[in-house]
């Protein structure tokens, strides 16, 4: 499985989450090439603030051993917020496919800077989703980040 | 409200989390001195990948504005691991009240590098709980912070 197939998971995943009237954001993981499991940002749905795409895929895969996550990859269709990092921190998953960064800039830099594989795929559907998304729920968007609901969206 | 009440609340948490059989690690949120709600660890309960003591806590809470966030302390009875440590920036949560860090020591060092204020009253029974707790089930709390079953508990 490429990251392209991965990241294809992914971003149906983000289309399922705006078509229930959520934030278009979705993630997959993958062991060894094969798909352990999906999921998507369920904010609105569940009235959620901890599934974000990356920890909802996280808790639909369930628990799993250390070695596992040492062998997988995820996917998400936007750059991870400081919680997702942190939970693939935790779990020491070695590689993330991110969809997109330009509409949010989340912790690539300290990913790395722990070691792990972050590739970039700047993905033209997953801007269009986030950027639509943005436009027309900003104070959604910014709730969902962290942010104040008259703050601008800026990369951070 | 002092700390050392609105840490009693987390290990209240923690106790209830132990009399289901789950990891004893509990957390409460406040705001302004009044309590917002709390949270215990999930792992073993709900065969959760992301219900830690603190997570359990934001979600049990509920969707909340960054401006309430912004003005709120979360206990924790344990040193927050890296998921947690990220919760906590993205939603922009000041001060973090730490029990002990003697049995784990997660993300205060980020925390403290991007402004939260983190306050550790290594409160003794919060050691107890979790000495007690890692002696009879080391596997599982290997696996609550992503290490291998054999791994050695060393503080991180």
């Amino acid at each position: 499985m490429t990251d392209e197939e991965l990241l294809a998971l992914a971003r149906a995943e983000a289309r399922v989450g705006l078509s229930e009237g959520g934030i278009p954001i979705g993630a997959a993981l993958a062991h060894e090439g094969r798909v352990l499991g999906v999921g998507h940002n369920k904010r609105v749905q569940l009235g959620s603030a901890i599934r974000h795409g990356e920890t909802d895929c996280l808790e639909n895969v369930g628990r799993l051993p250390a070695s596992v996550y040492a062998g997988s990859t995820i996917a998400t269709t936007l750059s991870p917020c400081d919680m997702c990092t942190g939970a693939i921190l935790l779990y020491g998953i070695p590689r993330v496919v991110v969809g997109e960064n330009r509409t949010f800039y989340g912790g690539e830099d300290l990913l790395r800077a722990r070691g792990v594989e972050v590739v970039v795929l700047d993905d033209a559907e997953c801007i269009a989703l986030m950027e639509s998304f943005i436009a027309g729920n900003p104070e959604l968007w910014n709730e969902d980040i962290g942010e104040p609901p008259d703050t601008l969206d800026a990369p951070r």
